[in-house]
């Protein structure tokens, strides 16, 4: 995890920004686990799991919360 | 998702951008499971389900929180 | 849903501003699961369930905030 | 559900603050559940049930983020 | 729960604030469950679930987020 | 934890704010549950189960939401 993976949050575009979130909801996940083998055996369980679908969906709002505010909101 | 779906947060109405924080709900899961095989037949299950009907809400909740900031609450 | 049922985030007072919250957390219920007959037939099983209570009331919660900061708290 | 039970966000302290957000969390679930013996019965189960005990803090602690906000965290 | 509990959300340091988050949650816990009894049994068990163990984080969490902001982050 | 482990919300990075992030979540559950060993054998656990993972992110996604505020987003 030494690489500069997260240089700024400042995005182009709303979307560039939810895209951010997404991503920042899954570096969690690798930094709690960071084997890829693991992660990728989960994720073909959750993916078809409604549940963890939308509980994976309320991180990815959160984070886009912060982006959006780092932001200024795109206004 | 090459598509361009989310040019702003901006809306002409809260009730627009309640229907906003609804459709960035469901983008999450889209990106997660790009299927749409499979989001039919989750969603099949999980719109008869009362807990996974108040998660949807919960994450529409908070991100509506983001747009109606983004909109400065349509003051 | 084409009619206009969220006009505006303003309220006149505090307890108003709580009720729209929790009309907003059910507004999004019902656009997930339109059917009115599946709703009220969920609704009897989980108003008897106080986990699901208990999420209902949170669900509000987040929406109060943002009533809450679209009204400058009803200061 | 007619009367005034939420006149003003302000409170004269902190402590008072956190017992609002209390009242707010049990208010939600009693408008969704009015019946005060459905709610005392399932009270019985859920005040015994650490996960739900969790649950009802974290409603708490979403609401006292609001309150303490409407009073400008008692500066 | 007449004592004065909380005085203030001011903290001199972050650590501090993030232990009064950690207080926040607990006496929602405490005013829900107000027996000590019965709150030292079920802390036995869930100290042992990990699902729980994160939920509680969880609520410290949202605390933080109103402690730190009630003192300007430190800044 | 009588050691001073939070000094400070500042970070010289966005980076080095979610690896803190990171750190106030883990914080809370060594808070709650102190032992080490109990700790590490939760962990083994969990990290192997999508929903305890996902809900860790979730934790990570409210803190980070703090951290970039106290670092006005690192604009």
């Amino acid at each position: 995890m030494s690489e500069n993976w997260l240089p700024s949050l400042k995005t182009d575009t709303p979307q560039a920004g939810f895209e951010l979130a997404v991503k920042l909801s899954r570096m969690a996940v690798k930094i709690t686990q960071p084997s890829d083998e693991v992660r990728t055996r989960l994720r073909a369980a959750y993916e078809q799991d409604s549940e963890q679908l939308i509980a994976t969906s309320h991180v990815v709002a959160v984070h886009f919360q912060t982006v959006a505010a780092a932001n200024n909101w795109w206004r």
